[in-house]
This record gives structure tokens, C-alpha cells and sequence, in this order.
């Protein structure tokens, strides 16, 4: 199984989870940006380890699955410091998405849901600050979620830029995802289901229209699932002005994150992933105070659209996964695609859940439901009431 | 003596030269950007030669010490693609200066400069776009010369920017150094010198008011030699101006050079090579026009400094070698200062050689003589009538 290549490279690593908590049994790996006591934190990047101190203690997040009772089974691959949303990495390898191996696994938290997707383990922790547990969620058809930014404890998880960094978890199945969720949300999932959904048709426009024609079946399930639906557009002031507005505040942040870093190791880095941060410095102050603005109008939007017991739905990504080593003329618009459908979650910080279920010629697609701040646990619920109806 | 760590890694060449030339019994290592027929060009970045067919013949610099009798011994470490002027390549390996063991050797020519100092070989081959001959040189107390651009044949060189792109070669005594000039440059050594000397006070007025001390007695030396001196300005429009324009064409051009391979393989970097690559392909026209403007006026300011029989003389570097493993931060700053110094090469691609015989606090320095175009073979003898009169 280790050929699959999820995990990072180096002796495997077992630690047992409390013998009698809600999770007992249960395997789960962790992206390698939490740390794990006495385990350097790699982040995807060879220069990264080398001159910091050896965790002292778990990740909160690590902790809390422990605690529950899950044993951890290993350390996952990332994109470099997170730096990616497609997943793959030059120093550490391409983890093999085992739904479709000729394909990215998507990332950056691409290694967990390989890993979780083979069968590796039964959960695994990720983060996303730009889709990076929403985007591989939706190539590998798993359960993901995004929670609300700023609901979890993210101690011991390695930060890119934190006005928009989560940590989230995948499952291949909704009972499990709930077990997981209940643990790490702190809150039961109960059976209540929003009673109003909002399709948001700009979305489900930008995706290629056979992603959108795929997805029509589960669309159709939630509306009857629900019973009141509507349709609307998410960003009337354009997906793509989101996007710049993510793709603005991100990257500056990021820069933020990793200068003293950069100045001190002047590290190594895939050409991709130094660009970001290059361009990240580089950004003029207009450029940034435009997108603050952009990003309230952003979170006022989001608002509106979703007050309590409403959900959105939309494609988590615009197309399914693209082939493994392509050229980055031809990824780099591709990219910008993608982060059209994910700028919402890292600018409005709303929680996010990727269904799996749907595929396009053979290749997972997944469908998004965003909920108003705060309300995870009820889109777990409405995971576990789809799956139930199948 | 492998330990200096001057040569690429890998198994030990020996490519043995004609029987009888006017080089026998000299042994040179050649930058490993030059092709030698059968073995990997590896351009001192680990994706460069992947992919790429083995060269099936010898670069003509190569091939011309070959043919004059000397032996190739070995290949020597570079910066990533010759990104880079103070030769710490972190995949690589920095090598040892032996005449400053914890200062840097310069670069990007930094193994073939630390190898001739080290005693390894008589000559080595380097290239010298914006400074990459002649900063080594400088730092590890050596003759090295960039020969007038556009006279030598530079194929199996790899380009970075050709507008800017020479091979040289360095030596530690003035005899060798003429010896493997007369080869390279296809012309005898003459003994005839130039008759007019011209002191470049701003470049000197620019360098560590050390350095100009340190250069003094040379001045005064090639002065006597010459007869007649006068000081004069090098760059009117400031040597700020001069890098500013260096630094806006070439890193442009290699942009061009280098942007299919950044495109098709997103290759592994050091942070600083990757960002040189980025801000080249953010350039705008309106900066690279400017530019192309300046540099006719550099060409113009030389040109009328530097008619025939006429040498100018500056530092060749405002500082001596600095301390390796230093922050981005401390060596930003240092690098655009020798780009001031450096960049009129580039941009008016007049011939230039260093001459090595002073210090400052033990760490070598280098004056440099540069003649009107065309004037290698002068500069050459001039060089030896100053070692004959130490």
C-alpha cells in the first residue's frame, strides 16, 4: 500500500488514539503541516524542516481525533507550504488519486485525501485557506469539508495566510464523515435539514456544461430533499472579481506568512509556488485596498444570500481532475478557474461541504453545499440525509 | 582535493587533449555550462538535464583547449541556469574559496574560479553575462577575463542572455592567463601597450572607500606603466542608472530564453533564481524600452572614453567577497551595488579583464582594465607587463 504514495517519505508513524472515545477503531492521517509531537512538520518543501525545533506537542486538531480515540496512521504529502490547489509536488511526489490515476489528486491537501480515497486510512486532516480540502474533496470523490473560518483551534497547524486558513477532514462515506465532524465541530449533527436552497446558476455557468449536466441529478435530489428551492447568482459582481479579490489578498498574506523564511533559507521551491510569493510581494497597495473592499462586498453577499436554514449549492470545482504533468501555461489558466468557485470560501469564510456521487466520463465531480457561518454541523447532516437517500 | 567541491558531482572526467599543442600539459575545467560531448550540460539545477538529449559534441571553447593541447579534467559547479553572481547554489553546493574559506566565491562561474584558485586545474572556462567571470574573479584573487562580446563562438554555451552572454576564462599567473588567451582569442600576445589610461573616480568613488585604497598602488603602477593618465567619469548618467538598465534588459532576455522549460517542467529553484525569472517576465515595455535607450548611451559614453590604444580603469567589484550563508535581505542590496559596478559589460560589451594582486583585510580584490572593443590581446598584455614589473 505505502506505493501508493500519500504518505510522506521516511519511517511510518503510529500513534495510538484513547483506547475508549467515540472514534476508537478508527485510522486517520494527517496533512504534513500539523504537527505531531517529535515528528519534524516537512510542509511539503526540504528546506522547510531544516533549523526549527521539533514539535513539542500535537496540532489541536491531531489531538482532538486522538483524544476521541482514532489512532494516526501517518503523515500525508502537501503542495509546498500549501502553496497549490492541484497536488503536485516535485520534491515529495504526485499522490496517486486512485479514482483516476492519470489525473492530479488535487491539492494542496493532496496526499490526505489520496490516502483516504485508497483506502489508506479512514479519515485525514487537511487545510484550506483556497479550496485546497474542497478541490481534492471534489477530484477524488470524497467528503470534505471547509468549516467556518475562524470556528476551529488551529495551534500546531503550519499558517499560509490566516484571514483565510481552515483545517478540515475527509471521509469516503457520510457516517463516518459525521462521526469525525461531530468530534472536531464539538457539536452533535442532528437530523434537522436547512428548508430553503439556493442554486447558484452563475456557478453552475462557469462550469464546463458537463459538469453542470452531471451534477443536475444531485441538485435535484437536494431541492426534493429540502423541498423550497430557488435560483440566483452568487456573485453578481462576477466570479472572476472574486477571484481577483482572493487571488490579491492570498498571496499578499502568504508573503506575509513566509518572508523571513524566504530571506533567511532562500529556499528551493518548484518555480510555480516561488512565482505566487513573488507576486504576492509585488502587489501595489491599490491592487490590495480594492480587494479589502471587494472582499466586504463579498461577505455582504454571502450574507444575504444565506440566512439561517438556507444552503447553496454549486460545483465544487469547474472541471474534473486534469491530467498529471501538464505545462503551466496550460495549468495556470485552469487554476484561475477553479479559484473562481473556491474565492468565496477563503473571502467570506462561509462552512463548505463537497458531496461526492456524480462523475464525468469516469472522473469524480463533486457538489458543494455552503451554509450560513456556523452552520457545519447542518450541512454534515444534509451529507448524511443525501447519502440515506441514495 | 575533491573535498574543495569545486566539480559537479558525479564520476570524474578526463578528456585528454591534442599531443602536441601550444597548451600541453595544462589541464582546465570547463563551467558546467558548457557541452561536453557524451556527458550531461547539468546547468546546476537538477531539472535542467532531464529530458534533454546527451551532447554529441564539445562545446567550441572546449574543443579549443582540447585542440591546443590541454586536458579536460573536470566540470564545475555554476549557479542554477547562471542566475546569479555570488555562486551559493543550494543544490549544488557552494564551493570553497580558498583564499576566503567563509566568504563566498562569487559567481555564477564560482567552480571554475574556486577550482583554478584551489590549484586544481591550470585554466578553467566560465561565462560572463552581467558580471559572472569577473566578480569571481574578484573574490578569489585571480586574472579572469570577459572578452569583447560577440568575438568568441559560444556554441554548446548554454545562453542565458545573449545580447549580454561571453565565455571567458580565469588563471592564477599572468603567463598561463596569456598563454590560454592567445588560444582562445585566435590572435598573438603582443607586447605593445596601450598609451593612454583613463581612472573611472565614480566607480571608485562608489566602492568601499577600502577597496580604492587597496587599489591605489596598482592604479599608480599601471599609470607608470602607461604614462599618461586622467581621471574621468565612467557613467554620467549615474552607475545606478547603468545597473538599472542591465538589470531590466537581461533578466528580460533570460526570461525569453528560459520560459519554455519554466513552462513544460515548473522546475525545483532557489527562491532568488525563481524570482530573477518572475520579475523578467513582469517586466513592462515601457521599462525595457527605456532601457534598450540607455544601453546606446552607454555604448556611446564608452565609445568615446575608449578610443584605440586607450584602457579605463575601476574596481571590479565595490566589495570583497562576503560572508556565505547571509540572508536575502544583506545580500539583495550587495548584489544590485556589484551590478553597478558590472553592468556596463553587459550593456556595451566592451572587453574587460581582472587583475588580482591586492586585499583588504586578506580577502582579494580586483582591479579591472577594460579596453575599447576588440582589445582583448592588449588587456591580456597589459596584464603580464603589470605581474613583470611586481
Amino acid at each position: 500500500m505505502e506505493a501508493i504514495g500519500a504518505f510522506v517519505a521516511g519511517p511510518r508513524i503510529f500513534v495510538k488514539g484513547q483506547e475508549s472515545g467515540v472514534l476508537a477503531g478508527l485510522s486517520f492521517a494527517a496533512k504534513d503541516l500539523f504537527d505531531v509531537k517529535g515528528i519534524p512538520t516537512g510542509a511539503g518543501n526540504h528546506d522547510w524542516p531544516s533549523g526549527r525545533p521539533l514539535p513539542t506537542r500535537h496540532a489541536w486538531a491531531v489531538q482532538t481525533l486522538l483524544d476521541a480515540g482514532a489512532n494516526l496512521v501517518g503523515k500525508t504529502i502537501t503542495d509546498e507550504v500549501s502553496l497549490g490547489i492541484l497536488g503536485e509536488n516535485p520534491f515529495d511526489g504526485t499522490p496517486v488519486n486512485v479514482r483516476a490515476p492519470d489525473r492530479v489528486p488535487g491539492g494542496s491537501s493532496s496526499g490526505s485525501a489520496a490516502a483516504v480515497a485508497a483506502g489508506l486510512c479512514d479519515t485525514a486532516l487537511g487545510t484550506d485557506t483556497g479550496g485546497s480540502v474542497r478541490v481534492p474533496a471534489s477530484f477524488c470523490g470524497l467528503y470534505g469539508i471547509r468549516p467556518t473560518h475562524g470556528r476551529l483551534d488551529l495551534s500546531g497547524m503550519l499558517p499560509q495566510a490566516p484571514s483565510s486558513d481552515t483545517a478540515g477532514w475527509f471521509a469516503r462515506d457520510a457516517l463516518t464523515f459525521a462521526r469525525v465532524s461531530a468530534v472536531m465541530l464539538h457539536e452533535k449533527i442532528s437530523e434537522s435539514l436547512p428548508d430553503h436552497l439556493v442554486i447558484a446558476y452563475d456557478c453552475f455557468g462557469f462550469a464546463d456544461p458537463e459538469v453542470s449536466l452531471a451534477l443536475q441529478p444531485m441538485v435535484e435530489k437536494l431541492a426534493r430533499l429540502i423541498g423550497s428551492s430557488r435560483e440566483d447568482m452568487l456573485a453578481p459582481q462576477g466570479l472572476s472579481a472574486w477571484a481577483r479579490a482572493q487571488r490579491t489578498l492570498q498571496p499578499a498574506e502568504a508573503f506575509e506568512t513566509f518572508k523571513d523564511w524566504i530571506d533567511e533559507r532562500n529556499p528551493r521551491l518548484a518555480f510555480s509556488v516561488a512565482r505566487a510569493l513573488v507576486v504576492g510581494s509585488m502587489l501595489p497597495e491599490s491592487e490590495r485596498s480594492w480587494a479589502r473592499l471587494m472582499r466586504e462586498e463579498v461577505r455582504s453577499r454571502m450574507a444575504w444570500l444565506l440566512p439561517s436554514n438556507t444552503v447553496l449549492c454549486m460545483p465544487t470545482t469547474p472541471v474534473p481532475a486534469p491530467p498529471k504533468g501538464q505545462r503551466l501555461s496550460i495549468l495556470d489558466p485552469l487554476r484561475d478557474r477553479i479559484t473562481c468557485l473556491c474565492a468565496q470560501g477563503g473571502l467570506a469564510g462561509h462552512p463548505q461541504v463537497n458531496l461526492p456521487g456524480s462523475t464525468v466520463n469516469g472522473l469524480p465531480i463533486g457538489l458543494s453545499i455552503i451554509g450560513p457561518r456556523g452552520s457545519d454541523a447542518m450541512l454534515v447532516a444534509l451529507a448524511q440525509a443525501m447519502e440515506k437517500i441514495n
